[in-house]
């Protein structure tokens, strides 16, 4: 048998992990609940009209060979103006680069910064990616805490205690996956701060960011008077169209990120481009009608809700508040009676006999998020509540037997 | 200044590094013909409208959430279906992976693969992301030289006098980007021979394979009995889409390849998937009409035919003749009258003085590739007309004088 590479035994993704026993039941006729994947399209949201009215006009207007492979100007351009109405910050076409969703942003700017052994301050918990293509460029992620009874927020302080001179940059996902946490004005500009202390980036994920049900979220860039920030962000999740993967990356006072970006643009050049009639779409998905956020902010506050309630009545198990994103993160108090070896063996528990799919917290970070599990909000109140219900029969039973459980 | 990885650091493109100066003249308001890149729908050709009907049809019946990381089932079963009725090679949807385009597909089989140290044979002259990405592996490649007075077939004793235990795979593409080369079944067997002598597979990138002019393109799966055999293909040129970004990877004999199977799907599951509606359009592609090939190849044929003569009247310059895909790749003969230091001087200096743009042979190997410049043949007749005619009166003048240029 031919070998794999070494690098490559390391990568596992809990998300789509889980997927393949769910599979299983699902083969045996068995009924699932997905409450695993971050996809608003797979419950009752869809992408906007109009945006699928200019995929079609691109592909009819002849935009169907390779675009710049910094992306369209047009809709640079497009993405400039947005971030000067919606943060007041101002960015230049060039500062931007549009990729294949978020994840190879990521992939483009870990490969052209992270040397072996250079460092990279994460959150606990993180979007897995951060973790496993920080490793895939022999580098470690330093994963930070972030605290459950504060709704999730950064310590700063233990930023400030983790970070070294070895450090490349400070990552910070905002609003937060998998915790749904939307970060304070004062621990952004905190964590601003230290990264100017020590001359590193700060990387901000920034893919949620209309998606929040009280509060505004504040842009890093923003709050960065002198500091460089790279910011991630994209059509998936706000637009409601995460199977087109059009995401993009904006370098905040590029001055010093000169030789990053340089050396991002050589990699982003050698792999073409993204998808052009996508692309195209996606102008119109920025100077287009914008109704949808609202209506969509309106349903998920409605399930964060009802979430947020029902998740905490449940006994075993207890939940901070989500204010963004589409994500809960309930702790299992249950953990400690013995009755699973870990989250996963609970999840998968938890899947086989209620059959309700959720993703492990270890699988976002085995420090911080272990003992937990990753929902999705997404589902209309009907599903949720048939969802939780078989839940709570579920914890019910295992706390009544309180025998661990052997498969 | 916050430094770029060492990694990064020789990361070049020259197919896409040429287009910055060429930029710069277009910018004076001069006029420029392109045959640097190989893009159809940048000319005369475009994706049919069934396959654009597709995509809108898609999006309406929304397909916008993510797709499968491993592609729709469909259109892997479309491909089943095609590749068992053009190559008689039988494959399993489970043994076929869909990807952003070829570039992915590469990415994720080289991280999957390749450990530090590793060997790749690639021919020399090659796709250029065949060797950066096998050097982002901290891996190495080794070129083999393709021959240019046999119509750039691949030398198969070097293959043998080159290949150790380090290999880990030898590559070939077929039609050959950016030779034109045809491989013939003796050659391609010959390959799958040495292969199965060091148990490596073949790593066959076969994305030209509908465009021959003369001959048809030999599948190496089909040659393969026992070898096992990873082939990339795609929609991107066959089907007239290559801003859609549509590629797939065929695992044959997929039981010696288990175990990077395995890994490569698990990173494909982190990076989560291509684009969707991209995706179900390309279900159309393989199953509506596909009568646009044969026009496709009646222009291409006529435009090589015309390209190959015309060049080689030209002094200074000599060709070989291109089978398939779009590509030419002649030999700077001048390049003895030490007129220029090399053959991206060469390119720069053509594109400065006679406003053509094209590739730096160097780009694509610097041992075998050097002295040489790639062209594409896809423009129309009247295009190719005039820009070899400003091509014929540069080596005219350049030739003329003989005085090495100083810039």
């Amino acid at each position: 048998m031919m070998k794999a590479s070494k690098r490559s035994q390391g990568v596992s993704y809990a998300i789509r992990d889980v997927i393949l026993p769910a599979k299983e039941l699902e083969k045996k006729g068995i009924e699932v609940l997905h409450l695993n994947i971050g996809d608003p399209n797979a419950y009752d949201f869809d992408t906007p009209q109009h945006i699928k009215d200019a995929l079609y006009d691109a592909a009819n207007k002849g935009y169907n060979g390779y675009a710049p492979s910094e992306g369209y100007l047009e809709l640079r351009q497009a993405i400039v103006e947005r971030e000067k109405k919606r943060n007041n910050v101002s960015y230049s076409p060039e500062d931007i680069c549009i990729t294949t969703g978020v994840t190879e942003g990521l992939q483009l700017l870990l490969n052209s910064s992270l040397d072996p052994n250079d460092e990279l301050l994460i959150p606990g918990p993180t979007y897995p990616q951060y973790t496993l293509l920080t490793r895939f460029n022999d580098a470690l992620p330093i994963p930070y805490r972030c605290i459950e009874e504060e709704g999730w927020q950064p310590d700063v302080d233990q930023i400030r205690k983790k970070i070294s001179n070895r450090a490349k940059g400070i990552v910070i996902i905002n609003p937060n996956n998998p915790t749904g946490a939307l970060y304070s004005r004062k621990v952004i500009q905190e964590i601003v701060n230290i990264a100017g202390e020590y001359q590193v980036p700060v990387i901000s994920d920034e893919i949620y960011d209309d998606l929040t049900f009280d509060g505004h979220q504040c842009a890093t860039a923003s709050l960065a008077k002198d500091v460089p920030v790279i910011t991630f962000n994209g059509f998936s999740k706000v637009y409601l169209m995460p199977g087109w993967r059009i995401g993009y990356t904006m370098f905040h006072h590029q001055g010093e990120l000169h030789e990053i970006q340089d050396a991002y643009m050589r990699i982003a050049r050698s792999r073409l481009c993204a998808s052009s009639v996508c692309q195209r779409a996606c102008i119109q998905a920025l100077r287009g009608p914008q109704d949808h956020i609202k209506q969509t902010n309106d349903k998920l506050r409605e399930r964060r809700d009802f979430s947020y309630k029902r998740l905490n009545e449940i006994e075993g198990l207890s939940t901070a508040k989500p204010d963004g994103a589409f994500y809960i993160f309930p702790k299992i108090d249950a953990m400690s009676e013995g009755i699973w070896h870990d989250d996963k063996e609970f999840v998968l528990d938890l899947l086989h006999e209620a059959h309700v799919l959720t993703v492990n917290g270890s699988g976002f970070c085995t420090t911080f998020g272990k003992g937990h599990f990753r929902a999705v909000i997404l589902p209309p109140l009907k599903t949720l509540e048939k969802a939780f219900d078989q839940v709570e029969q579920f914890m019910k039973k295992r706390l009544a037997k309180k025998v661990p459980i052997h498969r």
